[in-house]
């Protein structure tokens, strides 16, 4: 497909380049910011544009890979009404296009992107939508090109799992930024904690979470969460966080196995 | 070395296998359950006991590899007073041995056990701890015979440890335990959610955490975490733990970045 990225960001770059690799044509990238523009761009080798306008009307899609919130006002810019307008993110309603495109939708690719970091594309889950039947079986041919995996998904649905995408990364990221002032105030250095974070991601291939809980809340050992809280004695927030997290877990476990 | 492991779970399991791998004689394994006691013990072709006044005074070293709990009532039996013995748990002090044993200290392999799943133990952490010089030195050279990575840390130090291992393992895996059942309820198989989790887990051997962060509370996206959090409605405490961890999110990255 001919295809432009409005949005240069972590998405638009792995996004873009995995698509042209695949034999999809990038027509032109914009991002509102020149430098961003230019540098995917160049990785691209395709030109750019910082001045909305100037975005070339001969493409089939449109990938509008930006930050939430700059959407809409760009959905509402007038830029070639026969093709297809898709954004890519994860709690944004497909309805955000409507009434301005006539056919749109949303591809939205589940990882955590990072500019500098090569992810396996083939292993993202891809998650569709689209204002109609055609438009969803374009964008599933599409991902199919770059992905192994491509679901149909409502909005609601679709916001549902990037909620829980939010729980086991950002929130789980948040956590080993927790330990990683923890160990560091030992003198030690944070890989002491890789092998169990290794350990922690792989078990749940064998196990469902449920079964792989381990540690002293589950046991319901007090004399062990004591002793935690107390270290956790002049940082209130984190000690609520311990309790509010052990408390759930004690009483899934108490109550339930 | 001679050992006796006092105990037969998870940990005692893993630790005696490659122990007994590494060229260590096992001579016993005492469990006050018969049948864990006597199926380690089948792993090990070693005989077992179920009756602590038949555990053998012929070790060099006794491996108390049993619930925190369990540690000073054991340890307060009369058993081999010239061996070294040594309890393998992240939050109990060595003190539990004071007045009991002459020579004693701490062996904590820092790692999520499951009985049923291999671990690459010569990647786990060790921490020890001894009631004198020679002790560590004595446990120091025997982990480095089956791990590659052992530290002497105090009682306190490695409380902190297990803390940060709470943190980033099992409060961890129970995030992935919440994801697990958001995703369930959109009719999705859980393994969605494993690209995620892996890169998630190997982003941090690149970046620090801080440099990994990504999602809507590092944006400050209220609009998105209002979504979120409308979605929980039916669930008050699940709302309040995205509350919480987003709130210190947000906080941490207005203030610092």
């Amino acid at each position: 497909m001919k295809i432009i990225f409005i949005g240069a960001g972590n998405v638009a770059t792995h996004l873009s380049l995995a698509l042209q690799q695949a034999g999809h044509e990038i027509l032109q990238v914009y991002s509102r910011t020149e430098v961003s523009a230019s540098e995917l761009a160049l990785k691209l080798n395709v030109p750019f544009t910082n001045d909305f306008k100037q975005i070339s009307d001969k493409a089939e899609l449109y990938i509008y890979a930006v930050s939430d919130s700059a959407i809409a006002d760009l959905a509402s810019k007038s830029l070639a009404d026969d093709a297809l307008h898709v954004h890519t993110a994860g709690s944004v309603s497909v309805d955000v296009f409507e009434g301005k495109k006539q056919r749109y939708g949303v591809l939205y690719p589940m990882q955590t992107f990072s500019k500098n970091m090569t992810v396996r594309i083939a292993e993202i889950p891809f998650f569709v939508e689209g204002s109609e039947l055609l438009v969803v079986d374009t964008l599933k041919s599409l991902t199919l090109t770059i992905s192994n995996q491509c679901f149909e998904l409502n909005s609601e649905q679709r916001t549902k799992i990037h909620l829980s995408a939010v729980f086991c990364c950002n929130f789980v990221n948040y956590l080993y930024h927790v330990a990683y002032q923890l160990v560091n105030e030992n003198g030690l250095p944070f890989e002491v904690m890789i092998p169990l974070i290794e350990e922690t991601a792989n078990k749940i291939k064998n196990f469902n979470p449920w079964d792989a809980q381990t540690g002293p809340a589950k046991r319901n050992d007090i004399a062990v969460m004591e002793k935690h809280l107390n270290l956790l004695n002049s940082r209130p927030q984190l000690q609520q966080l311990y309790n509010q997290l052990s408390q759930m877990i004690v009483n899934e476990y108490l109550h339930k196995s």
